[in-house]
């Protein structure tokens, strides 16, 4: 049957009202002033006719304006797509072909990038305050927003091939928001801090948490430690986004007993995080909620129950309550007991599919499972455990390596502030680990003393075969680390 | 697109193995105990035949074995037809057949009843100690469930003709018991005391609010004032479901002060409440949230928000996030300016339909759209009143009156304990009002002195014209007011 609820933003405003939806840089904005400004710009973005079912690109960064732009095309029943703003304009220009978007809406501060694509992209290019500036029509407002309809598209940053755009329906982040709330509680005064990329999933499903939970955003247009503890200690933040990288910024600089009451959690996401950063949170009192999810899946679909945040340290948790895991070998057998394999989740928060691309659909999904390209396993008790991106493992005369392992003990060390590792080819073993490593600036550690750390913490085959020191490692928006380019880095010093 | 999940029970036993999920005469069961039990009563269910896609009726009371029954029904796949255990014996037997239920299954308290309908009814009858008692087979326990599914049937008590029986889906418990945590808001440790039948919608929604939500029911075998306030006060309750004649019985003892901080809220369902009722709670700080929802909407479908507890006194305030609600004047069209109307309710947990009742279907749904029945209004901020149930409209010289109000009125005389108004017909002005009123014990008042209480506080024609004391008032188990009943007495007395 279909599900038809009301449109999220309006109904909200109407509801709570004067509740705040939205700070960003020393302003409030309550639910009820989102929604108006949100319809005015809905009225902007139908006077260049965009309306129900046509398609548009956003440049866009961490900006209240950025949050009206989103909220007026969902309500217009537009589909966004929303694009990841540290692209190369030929990365963003492929895009913008690949989704057929009509309009390309984008920042002033990316005019650089779109004046590169102007000539080659078919289609409207508009600049905000060109929008906010330009005439209105009588916007049509959906009243009702049906569940299986798409609302968005983000490109999946896709480790191998070209980036696929992933579809999401409205029901996609419903789900993901409810199913987030009914396992880490909603309480009264919610207020989430955003500083990761709301054009990432990772930021977007915040917006669509706001819109449904009534809850407060705090935005930042992008990631200070120093900025982002400061605003918990002082604006009673409940929840904050992260992952590992950030998390080990504020790591660094917070002091045991510093996160306040109120704070209920960092929700820790893209990718597995160093167990050494995990035991530290613990010891400073961060509560922290390592969760498992991708754009495929709208955020979060898996977290870790607060009441196994110390036995199952390190673990992703659980599959959420609508959401289902298990484990397959290379045969497409169901492991059970507990051996590593691929990952596969089913949950009313998978996307459909990938745009026009229904080969790779249905390579991926399998009566309602999605194969994730992640390599992990369930322990006795059901928990997962995240070991790598299946494209980023190695193997190494027949052993399997899994990079997050070594990187992990890599980033114990205390001189050690980021590693990589990716496979190197090598004539007797296939593969071997190569790692690069970013140091403190104030270090005087060798590759030698490195190489032996890790000699006393992992098995042979795992030791990195050469270490390289860099300036800082390739992560995309997300934070995520790119083995792809550190693949890239390694061919060329090899060649 | 299909929305399938997994089998809520199990799932939660694996979430949450060792949270408190019933709570009943002393004893606890786990999340974990619970699903243990419940899949033993499931083997012993497919014992007797039962399979996905049969039917059984149910005949029990607020008991832990009760909800083992139910839970094991529904995840063996089976529909419950959950019996009002209050329906006389040919009622029941008029369900029984209604329904076609393959098997009905009763405590031995309804064994009279049973015993009398027992040669009558063509299907296998089996006392909950003989289920016990007898054969397993291998349940097969269903690993998903598809929101689409019926998995409970339960008869409305309908004020005219037959009682129909109302289909609920997976999908309408799911969307009730989510939509309203994202009103009420989530938190740890959250306990529901379930005082109210767990055969009607108001105790069965409490049911699966803690399957969904990994919450405790602390199940009381029947309502007692003193018991449930005890139990509030020394066991850390969180919320609690009544009816207005429960919540009038507790004020009635309870003191200034005297509810924790830790309790939530009295979730008060079941028709209106007279204004003097919540203002006295108020002012005993007793947290009350007015709501309104019917058997055909699983549960609440509109609530108070908390902000607006006291400027909106006595309004059942706006329909949850994921409900809509408009008012129809006679001729269909929609009400926009505050008039009063017929209230429609649309949302994905209204029920698809009534079972095997096409023509009553189509009638009271349209486009989504189902017909309550009821007559109310939104106010001019989108508050929604509710007057009274359409067919207890009285039509008095062309006047509405509506019986909830007049007994709201007698209610807020100090030595009135109940009261009732029906329509009684009249040469002149057709239909004129007339009362039943149950008073104190010790009270020495007269009709004269409660008519001039009345003539005092209410226009002229809403006065009734007549008054009589009886011992009590007609009510069914959720403690409504059943006016049926009233017209039968009015109609034995005035012949």
């Amino acid at each position: 049957m279909k599900q038809i609820v009301p449109n999220w933003l309006k109904k909200r405003a109407e509801l709570t009202p004067n509740r705040i939806a939205v700070m960003f840089e020393g302003n409030e904005y309550t639910f009820k002033q989102v929604f108006e400004s949100a319809a005015r710009v809905a009225a902007q973005l139908t006077g260049i006719g965009l309306k129900k079912g046509s398609s548009a690109a956003v440049l866009i960064s961490n900006h209240v304006d950025s949050v009206m732009i989103l909220y007026a095309l969902q309500m217009l029943g537009v589909r966004a797509v929303i694009l990841n703003n540290r692209l190369t304009s030929k990365e963003l220009l492929w895009q913008l072909e690949d989704s057929n978007a009509e309009v390309l809406l984008y920042e002033n501060a990316f005019m650089e990038k779109v004046t590169k694509i102007k000539n080659t992209y078919q289609h409207v290019v508009l600049e905000k305050e060109e929008l906010f500036k330009g005439n209105s029509a009588n916007a049509d407002l959906q009243e009702e927003y049906d569940l299986d309809d798409v609302t968005t598209i983000m490109y999946t940053s896709g480790t191998t091939g070209n980036p696929k755009g992933v579809l999401q329906t409205f029901g996609n982040h419903w789900w993901s928001a409810t199913a987030s709330a009914l396992n880490l509680g909603l309480t009264d005064g919610e207020r989430w801090l955003c500083a990761v990329p709301i054009f990432h999933i990772s930021g977007y499903s915040i917006l669509m948490r706001s819109l449904i939970y009534g809850m407060t955003v705090i935005l930042h247009h992008s990631f200070k430690e120093r900025e982002a503890i400061e605003e918990i200690i002082s604006n009673r933040v409940t929840m904050m986004s992260v992952v590992s990288t950030m998390l080990m910024k504020m790591n660094d600089i917070l002091e045991v007993g510093q996160m306040p009451e109120t704070f209920r959690g960092m929700l820790l996401g893209g990718g597995p995080a160093p167990l050494s950063l995990l035991e530290d949170c613990k010891r400073k009192s961060i509560p922290v909620y390592q969760s498992y999810g991708m754009t495929e899946t709208a955020s979060q679909f898996a977290t870790l129950a607060p009441e196994y945040g110390i036995e199952k340290l390190g673990s992703a948790g659980k599959a959420l309550f609508p959401n289902q895991i298990k484990i397959i070998d290379e045969g497409g057998n169901e492991l059970t007991n507990g051996s590593e394999g691929e990952i596969l989740v089913k949950g009313p928060n998978v996307t459909p599919g990938y745009l026009n691309r229904e080969q790779e659909t249905n390579n991926t999904m399998n009566n309602g499972w999605f194969h994730t390209g992640d390599i992990g396993y369930l322990d006795k008790d059901g928990f997962l455990y995240v070991l790598d991106r299946r494209s980023d493992l190695i193997i190494s005369g027949g052993e399997n390596i899994y990079p997050a392992e070594i990187e992990s003990v890599l980033l114990s060390h205390e001189d050690v502030v980021d590693a990589g590792i990716v496979g190197m080819e090598h004539p007797n073993w296939g593969q071997v680990p190569a790692a690069f490593v970013v140091k403190k600036k104030v270090a005087t550690i060798s590759e030698n003393d490195l190489e032996n750390y890790c000699r006393e913490r992992l098995a042979k085959y795992k030791v990195p075969k050469s270490i390289r020191f860099v300036e800082e490692l390739p992560r995309n928006a997300a934070k995520k680390l790119l083995r792809k380019e550190l693949r890239e880095w390694l061919k060329r010093e090899l060649t």
